[in-house]
């Protein structure tokens, strides 16, 4: 299953939502809050994808984040109501938003012990896209920072941004390994430009990152069912 | 004026909104047009207070940026009109606050020489707090971004920040010069760690952002009428 040069490894990243706390989960469950708030006015599917297609329009101006999926559901109320959603309607919407910016952060299995391993031996970085301030929070809320030497939040996970990252921390391809749930974010742009990269899969991916098998040809990675795994395929043991 | 020692200067750090260009006005004319849209329900001074009031208390959960600034101004208007304003209204408002993330840019006087000179003498960073995708978008709509060979969009811009940013860059306090038009952000916090800084004040200041002159007590720093002035400040003439 390996193939993966750990000798040469020098800095490890890890991807955020999903991979070290669970995220998605919260967003699905304030997007069926709005679909219970606006049950009078729309069914759930129609809701659904009225909202993913205002996610994904609004997407270049507001990127990824809580703040501008809010405005989002705002939006997407207006918007199917014919303007009829109510002031305090829009209120609830807020809130209900405003929970996904201080939500209790749970981390995921397996992820403190390999974290607390991994610190010892290589300098680890944590690696995320979406809002600055959010992302930072969720840090703090996760009691997992201080195992990160560096935290790097970026506004997109392409090629250019992670040669970017390389360039910035003086690395060679094969010295950076990233590990995340995404195979959009957090695999393929990291293989295409020579680094290493191993996926982990949460139970949930949003659709905006869900890739076709088709993009997955002729690519070497591994994918891990848990982070409990991650420390065997890296051959590192816990003192 | 001066107390810089520009011989040991390596890395001169710019802010961005109203330093290198003008963007305060441009929140200030959609709040005024937030009091239009709410003038049948509300007098803009209470709006004015209450807004001010809105944001000051979602910036621990917002921070600082056109998104969290849109989702105060739709709380606002739905408190101040006891829910009455409708859904029409509040995509009114959605509009406007998507402007704030579109914009065209206005260089401010003087920026591009200055930039244009300095860059061939010393290593330049846009160090800006805000929104990360918002504050990347208007560095790119700027057309300055080539003179940068640093960004660093931070959330909040206190000691801490700055000693980091030194930490990072391998800098000792001399060697590093901020400019910005924010006393509370820009120059206090910077002399504090016992770096330099350059106060360009912009006609408008953000109440947020505005500090008492007794804070100013004790400190030395330059404040200079406009970028025009930097390099003759700094002794630094064009070629």
């Amino acid at each position: 299953m390996s193939t993966l040069e750990t000798s040469s490894l020098k800095l490890i990243a890890f991807d955020a939502d999903d991979t070290l706390w669970v995220n998605e989960p919260n967003y699905v469950n304030v997007q069926q809050r709005l679909g219970d708030l606006l049950s009078h006015h729309i069914d759930q599917p129609t809701l659904s994808r009225h909202f993913y297609a205002t996610q994904i329009r609004n997407l270049q101006l507001f990127g990824y984040g809580a703040k501008g999926f809010t405005l989002s559901m705002i939006e997407t109320a207006i918007e199917l109501t014919q303007g009829r959603v109510t002031g305090l309607e829009i209120q609830q919407i807020i809130d209900i938003g405003k929970e996904l910016l201080a939500f209790p952060i749970e981390v995921l299995d397996g992820v403190r012990d390999a974290l607390e391993t991994l610190a010892k031996r290589f300098d680890l970085m944590v690696l995320t896209k979406g809002d600055l301030f959010d992302q930072e929070s969720k840090i703090a809320r996760s009691g997992l920072g201080h195992f990160f030497k560096y935290v790097e939040i970026i506004s997109e996970k392409d090629e250019r941004s992670y040669q970017r990252i390389l360039q910035r921390y003086g690395l060679q391809p094969e010295e950076f390994l990233m590990i995340g749930n995404s195979l959009k974010s957090d695999v393929l742009p990291v293989l295409h430009i020579g680094a290493q990269a191993v996926h982990i899969p949460y139970v949930i991916t949003w659709a905006h990152e869900r890739v076709g098998e088709e993009q997955l040809q002729g690519k070497s990675f591994a994918t891990l069912a848990s982070m409990h795994d991650l420390l065997n395929w890296l051959e590192v043991t816990a003192d």
